[in-house]
């Protein structure tokens, strides 16, 4: 099935317009999984990580529609890492959840059809996922080995266009000779390279979709009618201070197209209201979820 | 030692200015290290993957400054692949070579701070390098975590400034309305983040560096004015075509401050003359570096 039919169906079946992002970071682990005196442990920190990762999947599972892996916390574990991520990645996968990976690659020819190989390419080795997000600085020939594996096997890419961060616009908000802003450019592109028949799932949307800061609200609208086939990530809600109230031009009038991402907001929200950390995860996926279906 | 005096001290001792880029695409192993018939045969794949790059490793380790390891072809071995990156690694650093990792990494504020130790910060379990390769699209808030780790552990990166692939300009040549290219502007970025004394060298150049692909020799010449103390890092030299010969702008006048890398052209060199895979490299890291050194 059409990778943005799949994400349809998984919407509807669960009610659920959230992604879950782990970032995993060990300095914001539970003292019941990980002791203040181990924080430097090596062994003590990749078991708890580990073991976080799993409780949380299991806790949302039939409340979130997307849980999306940060690749960075993983790698920063070195080799036991990956093994962990790949874990946690076949849990998410045997639990039904449609499943991100936040890697932001992206390379020249050859070199991001090894990427895609990584991450879109269902051989068994691999961190196989759902979606990977990718980065456009490099042109748009770069992103054509991500779209060709897509478009064989089902699969989707979110390509960087505006993020979320504070300094986002150094580069992205830079106005060009021709009017339009570097992200619109790209926005652009996206459009372009995402109209191709093959791509467009039953739903109508795009396996090529993009990444827009919810930080931003009225480029999320501006972005929505420029793209508006692209299913849409949109992070920054929680711990980056978004208001989830204000995205309802993200989602297309048929109410889907875009997925909220939440990461440290959800699985570290036990640090807000303590308690079980996994139950307060899921709670904190369900408010948000109430939140976005609320403005639907 | 700064790492730019790290590089300089290498160079002087090896009179090469020359990278290996480690690209260890599968398909093109010499038959004798994987059997055509074992192509996708995932456990020979991986023994002659490991195999080939410590020959070659080996082959050229008194001959090369540095080698740059390809992330992608390592990751799309899945989990095993990194070990396999961390078996390379280890062995290029202690033959006393200058180690890149050209993994293209960036990503948010704390997420950046993630990568650094994963890359950048000498911890046990990570894949440390000298040097990485570092994307700009997010913004210059998003360097900053990388610039700080190599502030602190003597390490660099190199951010991605004009990529060689044919398409890059498709948004890195694209024209601003301040009159400068967006690669102009990112080049400016690295020249001001780089500028701080703390990340200076003795040699005089900086802990942050700058690709700048050698297939546009008339953009090497004007970054290098652009940004007088990045080290450059100069891909395209071999299969992507560029001349070596025309790269005498990048070094500065003392001819230190850019490494020529070829990967394709060297690891994979047996192609063209046939013979011992790894003296083929080793013959062709010579080669190209002789042309090199024939310009300073």
């Amino acid at each position: 099935m059409h990778v943005a039919d799949r994400l349809k169906q998984r919407i509807e079946r669960t009610g659920s317009r959230v992604c879950v992002g782990f970032d995993i970071n060990p300095q914001h682990l539970p003292e019941t999984l990980l002791k203040s005196e181990d924080i430097n442990n090596y062994k003590a920190i990749t078991r708890a990580v580990d073991k976080f990762g799993k409780s949380v999947i299991n806790a949302v599972a039939d409340d979130a529609a997307a849980v999306k892996f940060q690749s960075a916390w993983y790698e920063s574990l070195g080799v036991r890492g990956y093994w962990i991520l790949r874990g946690h990645i076949r849990l998410a996968r045997k639990r039904g959840l449609f499943v991100i990976s936040d890697a932001k690659r992206g390379d020249i020819g050859v070199t991001a059809e090894a990427y895609a190989s990584a991450y879109l390419i269902p051989w068994d080795p691999t961190l196989q996922v759902d979606m990977l997000t990718v980065s456009p600085y490099l042109g748009t020939d770069t992103l054509m080995p991500f779209v060709e594996a897509c478009s064989s096997y089902e699969r989707g890419v979110f390509v960087l266009v505006k993020t979320s961060n504070p300094g986002s616009g150094d580069f992205q908000d830079q106005l060009l000779k021709d009017g339009r802003t570097l992200y619109q450019t790209v926005a652009d592109s996206v459009t372009e390279i995402g109209s191709e028949p093959g791509l467009i799932g039953k739903c109508g949307y795009s396996a090529v979709g993009a990444v827009v800061g919810a930080t931003y609200p009225e480029v999320v609208a501006e972005l929505r009618e420029r793209m508006p086939r692209a299913l849409l990530l949109l992070p920054g809600v929680g711990a980056q201070g978004a208001d989830p109230a204000k995205l309802r031009s993200a989602f297309g009038e048929d109410g889907f197209g875009a997925l909220v991402t939440s990461s440290r907001g959800i699985i570290f929200a036990y640090k807000d209201g303590g308690g079980d950390f996994a139950e307060a995860a899921r709670a904190a996926a369900v408010e948000l979820n109430d939140t976005v279906n609320s403005i639907i």
